[in-house]
């Protein structure tokens, strides 16, 4: 198994990229393909004394893509960029899994046009575990490949999310939910009552609406949204949660008793804010392209490329995107 | 001023909506106009001795809208509801100003279709004061009353939602956002694209896409979003927020020193946590309609149902729908 990863891909690339690749390898015992400025890698290496226990390449480039560029421009300007040449590994089959930390539009773009899609499959969507408050992680799947969204394409969001948690994530006939604005089928826009009827008529585990309320205690193993809602939802959980720590700290400081109990509480609390940290559950799988890819979040650090590597490893292993296909044709998907 | 109170709805009702209108009398000097069950609405005040300092009158009727009535109801099967003849009182100009804690979807036809749209509003929408942890509070608009939406609408609710909160809560020249997945004005689907470029130029202070891990930082102070997201976000942040307090409550119980630091902080917590609380900032203006509507949090008590009746009389005192009318009319609106 070879795993290619965006050497020069987020916010703290190529230092802890490169050494996230390594500890990958050396646990997990892949071959490891890092795409970027060679010297730079090699340099990393060097300096941090890390070793590979399976086969490590370099392709060299000097060009990154970054956040503010055009997502497009992967397929131009960019085509010869770090995450560009690392999708064309794995799209020519010299690598099994993708892995980048670098931009989510240029992933989303990648994906769809270098690796390309599934048969069958209207749009690729970019899911995310998201850790739960109040009980396990789940997937919440589109957040935010797909501003705009069609019935089929919710349906098809759910058939995959439920095979890649069930095989990824290892939850037996997981529990498929769709974000809306009440629990009813007659509830929400028309795009979200059609969606309603073809997942209730998808070989999946489908439990109806789900209200974002909800969502905190974990009640489904994936909620299915487009991409507009999805995107926002995220945020404002990851916004409400950094707000909220924030204002326990501040309450915190407010008195001379209140920081002793604060000394007191200070590791169970870190211990709380880092559980409820989505880097910490891994990376984002793009689902409904030929090969697997994930995206690891912007500001990994070398632990959570490791941890987006594994995903990657299982993703390939599990014949994840073998399933999703037969199961497309079982929805009636033509392409 | 008389403010018409439908005593029969919410959870809380009658013996919290007759009390918060007795203080609300008491302390406001207005006139009070009570819809529901006569005998029920004297036992309460005769049971805790309520006095009203201005007039009070009881508009008898034993039926009532219920949350899981059909919204429409209100105008055939429960057109003689407590929430009805509320809004009959105010729909004939025997009331200034409406207040009732009972269904929203009721509320939202209510108001459109007893007390009718302002010439040239599309659709009336629901705004709801939302405690911002990191800052004041800021008005979400729509949070629910349509799920579907043209861009001509958010461009209305920008209007209006700048109205208000210039006018009831005393904002100069406020800052309105646009909720979006990204600050540039590209982001987003064809909806919130088009209503970004209307929303520049309609007469208010528009400060752009507004990205929901914002949101909780205060940095607007109203947001425009379609009914869908809106709804999604608010009971989101309200999940988010209550499973974290929860969380952060296991963690003080879990050993014997925690307990002892949670002793030192309880108060305190307590305090933020009811900051946080939406029911604390007030009610829900629906705003479009010819005259003031709040919606009061479904569990509203006592203190919550003055807090509503002191917004509907600056909503009623300050002109707001008059000043509507006219900012209507400046961004070209038409029946």
């Amino acid at each position: 198994m070879r795993i290619v990863i965006d050497a020069f891909g987020g916010d703290n690339a190529p230092l802890e990229i490169v050494k996230g690749a390594a500890c990958a390898s050396n646990e997990y015992g892949v071959d490891i393909t890092l795409t970027g400025n060679e010297e730079a890698i090699n340099k990393v290496i060097a300096e941090n004394a890390l070793t590979f226990s399976g086969d490590l390449k370099i392709i060299h480039t000097d060009d990154v893509i970054s956040m503010d560029d055009d997502p497009t421009s992967i397929l131009k300007a960019h085509k010869e960029s770090s995450m560009a040449l690392a999708f064309k590994e794995l799209s020519e089959d010299r690598a099994d899994a993708f892995v980048s930390a670098g931009s989510t539009g240029a992933i989303v773009v990648g994906g769809t046009l270098i690796v390309k899609r599934i048969k069958g499959v209207k749009r690729p969507a970019l899911g995310s575990m998201i850790p739960s408050p109040g009980g396990k992680p789940y997937l919440l799947m589109d957040m935010g490949a797909n501003a705009e969204c069609r019935p089929e394409m919710l349906c098809q969001f759910g058939v995959m999310a439920s095979v890649y948690v069930e095989n990824v994530e290892g939850i037996k006939n997981p529990k498929i939910g769709l974000l809306n604005i009440g629990t009813e089928e007659t509830k929400g826009d028309p795009l979200h009552q059609e969606a309603y009827s073809l997942l209730k008529e998808a070989p999946i585990n489908f439990v109806g609406n789900i209200e974002s309320r909800e969502m905190p205690k974990g009640v489904c193993d994936a909620v299915i949204t487009d991409g507009f809602t999805g995107n926002i939802a995220l945020k404002l959980m990851e916004g409400t949660i950094t707000t909220m720590f924030k204002l326990v700290k501040k309450t915190m400081m407010s008195s001379f008793l209140n920081k002793i109990a604060a000394l007191i509480l200070k590791k169970d609390l870190y211990g709380l804010k880092s559980t409820l940290n989505s880097s910490a559950v891994g990376g984002a799988p793009l689902l409904g392209v030929k090969k697997p890819v994930i995206k690891a979040h912007g500001s990994s650090d070398a632990l959570a490329i490791k941890n987006a590597v594994r995903q990657a490893i299982n993703f390939a292993e599990r014949n994840v995107i073998g399933i999703i296909s037969e199961k497309l044709v079982e929805t009636g998907a033509q392409e």
